[in-house]
C-alpha cells in the first residue's frame, strides 16, 4: 500500500465522510485553518439567503416576529448549548467574544466583592488582556487589578483569597496546547474565586461538558469551529447559580426585561438573557444559526476521536519525513493536552504559509514564527494531512517559498 | 384632476424616482418603517453574496486579505462620512448603537475629568439610557451620575459646569419632532460640556455637518435611513480635537494599533480607529456597505426636500379628511422641527397598524398609543402616502381592524 492508499483506506472508515457534503469548499483546496474561519456549511448560506430574500427582502420590519429575528439569538444559544454541555438557559448567542469577556469579568468582579484581581496569563489571546486591561483601567486599581503570568505553574502559585476570577484559554491559540479544564477549574474554586474559560479553539471541536465541570464563566467565537462565518457574533455562558444575581455594565435593550415597552429604566431580563446588549446583526447572526444544525445528530466524542486522529497524523507525517526536521513541533504529542490544531515552528513560517496557500494548502501563520494548521473533524479528510505534508515536503525541497511575493507580511486572522 | 392623480403628478416630478429602482421592494407595499428598518437596496444584496460566494466560499480565510475585509469597517466609514458632514477619519462603524453610546459617554467623562453628570431626556431611546445608567452603575456616583429631564427647556434650566456630557437624540423615536442640533450644542458648549448626539432617525434622511455645527460626539445606526439591514453595524463620531486623547473601556483587538503583532499590552489604534473592538459582523457589515453606494452623488439637502413634502402631504391629507379627525398628529408642523417621520396617537393604534400592515401599508406602532410612518424619501412615491391614507380611512370606517386577530400585542421594532 503506498503511503497516500494508507490515508485514503482511513478515509474509507471515517463515520464523517458524509458530513463534508454539508459544506461548501472550493474545489482543489487542503483548508487547514478551520480555527480561524470555519468553512462554509450549506446551510448557512440557505439562511442568510433567506434573511436576504423572505426576511429583509419581503417581509421588511415584519420579519422582527413572522421570521423569528426576535428569538434567534434564543434558538441559537439553545442549538449551542449541548456543544458545551449547558442547559440552554445557560447561554447567550450576543456580540463578540472580547465584548463578552467584558461583561463577564465584570460580572465575576460583582459577584466576589472584596476580591480585585483577575489572573490571566501573558500568551492567552491578546483581546483577552486588552478587555480586561481596558476593564480594570475603567473601574481603578482599587476596585480591580490584572495580573498575567508567564506560565501556569506560576499563576496557580499565586491563588488566593485576593482573586476574584481567573481567565484562561482552554485551547491555546499559538501552540494547540488544551489546558486540564476540569481540573484547574477546581484548583481555582479551592481559593473561593471564580473562573473564565475562553472556549474559542475548542467549542465545536470536542465535547464540552461545562455543568458537570462546575465552570463558572465562558466565552468563545461562533466563527472557527463552530463555522458561523466571518465575524459570527459570539457566545456567553454562565453557571445556574451565578445567574440570579448576574450583573454588567452593558445594559442595552435586547438584555431588558421588557425592551418594547420602552421603560425609561433599565430592568434586566431573567439570568444571561441580560447579556445581550444592542439590536443583533442578523445577516451574521442566522449564518450562525444555520451553521449549527450541522452538528444535529453528531457526536462530539467521535468527533473529538477523528480530530485526534487527524492532528496525530499530521505531526507523524512531518515527524517521519527527514526533509522537516527543522519544523519544531509545538502541540503536545499527550492527546489528553491537545486541541484540534498542530503548529510548527520555523524561522521562514510567513513565506512557507504563503506559499503553501498557493498549492490550495491553506494554513495560516502567527507571529514571530509559526505555522498553524487547524484541523477541523467535520470537513478534513486524511488524504488533505498527507497531501499537506506532502506540499510542505515539496516545497521546502525546491525552496519556492523564497520568492520574493512570499516574503511580504500581510495580516493573517 | 382626482385626488390620487394630484399625487402621482408630483411623482412624475420626483428626481428621485429612479432610485426606488435601485431597492428590492416587494410588489403592492407601501413601506412606512425604513425609520426602523430600511429596504433592501440591490447593492447591499450582492455585496452579501460576495461574501458567501467569492469569500466565505472560496477565498475563506484569505478573505480577510484579499476580499478587504479588515478595511471594510474602514471603508464602510468612508462611505458614510459625507452624510454626517465629517471627514472619514473622524467617523468609526463598528458594534451596536447601544455599544458606541457606552463608549463615547465614557470618553467624554474622561475627556472632562472633575465633572460627572451625564444629562439626558427622560423619553429619548431608552437603550442610550440603560447604556448610561450601566455606566454610572459601574463607575460608581462619585465619578458619574444620571440626570434624566422631562423636556429640553428643564435640561437646559440645569446646565451648569458640573455637567460633563449631555446624550440627545436628533429626531425624536416617537414624535419625529427634530432638535435644533447646533443651537443646543451651542449652548451646551457654553457651559463647558460636551455632548453626544444619537442620529439614528436622522443619518441618511437629511444632510448633516457636524464637524461644522462643533459636535462633539454623535452615533447612529446602520439599519434605518441608511439602509443597512435588520441589525447592521452602527457608527460612531468623534470631532476632531478629542481624537487624540480619546479613551474608552472597551479595548479589543481591532481597535489595538497593531492586532496581528499579538502584543500582551494595549496600544490604541490611532483616533476613531480605537473604537473598533471584538471582530466584525462581516456579512452585516457588508450589506450596509452596499446599501451606502446607493448614496453615491445623491444631494442630501435634495432628499431633505422630498422627505418634508412627503411629510407634509402625508400630514395634510390625514388633516383634511374629517373620518381621521381622532388622529392626533404628534409631529411638529414646523418643517424645521420634523425629522422624517409622522406620528399619530390613536386609542386604536396596536390594532390599527396591524390591520394596515395586511393591506400592504407598512408602520409600525409604539407604545402605548402611536402610529408611526416613516419617511424614506429614496424610496417613497406620494402616491404611497395617499395609498397609505385611504387605507387608513378605509379602515377606520369600516372598522375592520377591530377583528380579533388584531389585538394580541406582539413586539415590533
Amino acid at each position: 500500500m503506498s503511503d497516500r492508499a494508507r490515508f485514503e483506506a482511513l478515509d474509507a472508515t471515517d463515520p464523517f465522510a458524509a458530513l463534508r457534503d454539508a459544506f461548501a469548499l472550493p474545489p482543489g483546496v487542503r483548508y487547514f485553518d478551520g480555527n480561524s474561519l470555519g468553512p462554509q456549511p450549506k446551510a448557512a448560506r440557505a439562511a442568510v439567503l433567506r434573511v436576504l430574500e423572505q426576511g429583509w427582502g419581503e417581509a421588511l420590519i415584519r420579519g422582527w416576529n413572522d421570521e423569528g429575528w426576535f428569538e434567534l439569538p434564543d434558538r441559537t444559544a439553545e442549538a449551542l448549548a449541548p456543544l458545551l454541555g449547558a442547559a440552554p438557559s445557560s447561554v447567550a448567542v450576543a456580540d463578540s467574544t472580547s465584548l463578552n469577556i467584558f461583561k463577564l469579568l465584570a460580572a465575576a468582579l460583582a459577584a466576589r466583592p472584596g476580591r480585585t484581581k483577575i489572573f490571566a496569563l501573558r500568551d492567552t489571546f491578546p483581546t483577552d488582556l486588552y478587555m480586561a486591561e481596558g476593564l480594570v483601567h475603567w473601574l481603578g486599581e482599587a476596585r480591580a487589578e490584572l495580573c498575567t503570568f508567564p506560565c501556569l505553574d506560576a499563576l496557580r502559585d499565586a491563588l488566593d483569597g485576593t482573586v476574584a476570577v481567573v481567565l484562561l484559554s482552554h485551547v491555546d491559540f499559538r501552540t494547540g496546547e488544551r489546558l486540564a479544564l476540569p481540573q484547574i477549574t477546581a484548583a481555582v474554586h479551592d481559593h473561593g474565586a471564580l473562573v473564565l474559560w475562553d472556549l474559542a479553539h475548542s467549542a465545536g471541536a470536542m465535547p464540552l461538558a461545562l455543568e458537570t465541570w462546575g465552570v463558572d464563566f465562558a466565552v468563545g467565537c461562533g466563527y472557527k469551529f463552530l463555522n458561523g462565518g466571518p465575524g459570527a457574533p459570539a457566545f456567553a455562558y454562565v453557571a445556574p447559580a451565578l445567574q440570579a444575581t448576574l450583573s454588567q455594565p452593558l445594559a442595552g435593550w435586547f438584555g431588558h426585561a421588557r425592551p418594547f415597552a420602552f421603560e425609561p429604566a433599565y430592568d434586566p431580563a431573567a439570568g444571561v438573557d441580560r447579556l445581550k446588549c444592542g439590536t443583533p446583526p442578523i445577516l451574521s447572526l442566522a449564518a450562525l444559526a444555520g451553521a449549527l444544525k450541522l452538528f444535529d445528530g453528531v457526536s462530539l466524542a467521535a468527533l473529538r476521536e477523528k480530530s485526534l486522529a487527524l492532528t496525530t497524523a499530521l505531526m507523524d507525517e512531518v515527524a517521519a519525513r527527514p526533509a522537516l526536521k527543522a519544523f519544531q513541533c509545538l502541540t503536545p504529542r499527550d492527546a489528553e493536552r491537545r486541541g484540534s490544531q498542530v503548529a510548527f515552528a520555523h524561522p521562514e513560517a510567513y513565506a512557507l504559509i504563503q506559499a503553501l496557500q498557493d498549492d490550495g494548502v491553506i494554513g495560516d501563520f502567527r507571529a514571530p514564527n509559526i505555522l498553524r494548521f487547524g484541523v477541523s473533524p467535520a470537513v478534513l479528510r486524511f488524504v488533505d494531512v498527507f497531501d499537506a505534508v506532502e506540499c510542505l515536503e515539496a516545497t521546502v525541497r525546491s525552496g519556492r517559498h523564497r520568492a520574493a511575493r512570499y516574503q511580504t507580511t500581510k495580516e493573517v486572522t
